[in-house]
């Protein structure tokens, strides 16, 4: 288990510092032992927040805390607070409690309101937290904190992820420099012992909640949405962003709409789609990086449906984890996905190789190049619906012993 | 691969025979070496039939056939012809052509209508089907037809499947006797390489076509649509459902609301539930087969979704296969479900326990309980939503180190 994945990028990146944000890690013992499993970030006064969250019916109480606080506190952030080892979801009355608590201690100990303290948790789904387990190691974690503090911030989060993941990129908006940072964890989907989906993105950039909100929710659109490793669904997935303003020169953004945003906008899905792909390069058990670009769907939503039929077949998955050219499972994995299709239009292709054209297998055929392909870490499938111009391209990875080994022997 | 799934019923079942059915088995050797591969079922003049076939976008050239002889031919049936090995499935016009030599060739033989010929494939899939390979056992297999030939026809559509599947039962209309026998293979949803579902059910009650199409389509959807291995969906899938009308006795039938259909309709469902069941016994890499209860959601439909999504969720299967009582991810697998739910109405038992109530777990929950039940090989889940009537019951089995072998080490 605790080997790295073999599709880990080579080191931890150099991070920036982001103006008004300082975070850190602790470890406080309460599941892991000789780790890092708190950690938090205090933001500067005046830093705005937005939100993307779980779509489950069955959302964590600190979910709930966050949806609420951005209502509630008008997009206003001053602290984050993150544990890793239990996911206080299904907790009832007592975990909703134990994620105020968090709220409140971290909010008197930065003097500000608990609204704008943001909880999210991970781990075991159904344990009463013990919030005072967490709470009391706050005022020296607190006291510790740095601008550099990006890694161990990445640590303090992972629960079964085999390597931290940061992101950082700079942008300019009227030309002046301003630094994205972001971190994040997971490592399937969800395993409610273990993982789930979580990542907080900083920028020193001064930006309204709501054009914050819109930048986020167009940037997980085009990231985080289109990945999957193995199609279920955490009760817990958060995704932040936080804008402290600090030392930013550009002139004032009032709209979402600001053509001034566009390279910011381009660098933030950038960081997004970064963090977004080392969650899959860290997909339980992976051991091949998928990417499945779907075109000539009658719209880019049926070709975002039709990619995740493919990226979800447990049979496209395991053909690939058998390094197997078996192009049959990506035909039935168009088929199946409920999305307009034409058998005689479809044309599939696996790395360089073109295998199917007019609803049959391709005359010269070279199956050789698909298994020479396959048989890389990184695996590139296009498949061509050839009734329109919709197109959309998502990230898995392939499904091996070893997914079985972590989900299923785990306790045994 | 030869080892017959540890749930497998003790032996195939006891068959009648079903006046005006004989059929049979032959090795002709086209991708399996000395068995069975090729099963041919001849039907006396009269013989209506009914069919349900994949809803896959991609569907291979002989369920293109079924459906569009069963509309030409007004439900009228004199053959069945199956073969193991290729699928026939995206293969264009070579496909359509090979499958339409099979049914010329059976209906010159039985002196049929080719429309009055049913044709399914189960194999490989983008493989040209070479017809004459088959079609010269055709004679000789036709010659050597018997009304008890069930188990030969069971084992010549197999695959992947570790066990031959049939299910016999009788029913009274009017009093009068009548037999209803029923033949399936299939052990992943689909393996294009190997598997799919496909199901033959035979009955001497004497039906129009449309009122056997109105029970089959019930009977499906109370059996096949509620079972799932891996969620995948063939290219070939095919239920038939053939009525001979020799040796009834009873009164005609005209409509499918008839009130002396009420028993026909039992038994036939109990049928074709037993044969979905088989199949999931025979899931691939299956070790536990599993009932899974939702009850108290908003509608039937609703009920019949949630049990899928947990059903299909493989951290769910995975957990299962570990035999780790981690009910946490059936409350993940709800709440990704879409349907409506409230997290603290839900209720969850596993075999005798009740794990959790009021959106926590249950006080004095005892944990031993469940593991015990899940270390057995049959295991049932009931989850209680809480806010309607809506109920279901659905099938699958656990997710194993035997699917991955099966799926991903295949060629290797």
């Amino acid at each position: 288990m605790s080997t790295v994945s073999p599709l880990a990028p080579a080191q931890f990146p150099n991070m920036l510092a982001v103006p008004g944000v300082t975070l850190g890690g602790a470890a406080t013992g309460y599941k892991y032992k000789n780790r890092n499993d708190l950690m938090i970030a205090v933001l500067s006064a005046g830093t705005t927040a937005a939100g993307v969250f779980t779509r489950s019916k069955m959302p964590g109480a600190p979910v709930d805390w966050c949806r609420e606080a951005l209502t509630r506190g008008k997009g206003k952030a001053r602290a984050v607070v993150v544990n890793a080892g239990n996911s206080n979801a299904f907790t009832g009355a007592v975990g909703a409690r134990a994620t105020r608590a968090m709220a409140e201690h971290a909010a008197a100990l930065v003097n500000a309101k608990s609204s704008e303290v943001f909880v999210a948790s991970t781990g075991v789904i159904g344990m009463p937290l013990e919030a005072d387990r967490l709470t009391k190691h706050f005022p020296a974690l607190i006291g510790q904190l740095a601008s550099g503090g990006w890694r161990a911030a990445a640590d303090a989060i992972m629960t079964t992820d085999t390597f931290p993941k940061g992101s950082c990129r700079v942008a300019r908006i009227d030309g002046e420099m301003v630094t994205i940072n972001g971190i994040a964890k997971g490592s399937g989907m969800i395993a409610p012992d273990m993982a789930t989906m979580l990542a907080f993105m900083f920028t020193n950039a001064k930006l309204p909640a709501d054009v914050l909100q819109d930048i986020l929710t167009d940037a997980t659109n085009k990231s985080f949405n289109c990945i999957t490793v193995d199609s279920d669904t955490s009760t817990s997935d958060t995704l932040m962003a936080f804008a402290t303003g600090e030392g930013a020169k550009h002139k004032r953004v009032t709209s979402a709409r600001d053509p001034r945003l566009k390279e910011f906008r381009e660098k933030f899905t950038e960081v997004a789609l970064d963090l977004a792909q080392q969650v899959v390069r860290d997909g339980e058990g992976a051991s091949k990086f998928i990417a499945i670009t779907v075109k000539g769907a009658t719209s880019a939503k049926a070709a975002h449906r039709i990619g995740l039929s493919i990226a979800n077949s447990p049979l496209v998955k395991t053909a690939i984890a058998g390094e197997d050219a078996n192009w049959g499972r990506i035909v039935m994995a168009v088929g199946k996905s409920g999305e307009k299709a034409d058998r005689d239009k479809l044309k599939i292709r696996i790395g360089p190789e073109v295998v199917t054209e007019g609803g049959v297998v391709r005359a010269g055929y070279d199956e050789a190049k698909v298994t020479e392909h396959i048989k890389t870490r990184e695996i590139e499938i296009e498949v061509d619906i050839g009734l329109g111009k919709g197109k959309a391209t998502v990230w898995t990875c392939d499904l091996t012993h070893g997914y079985i080994r972590i989900n299923a022997d785990y306790r045994t």
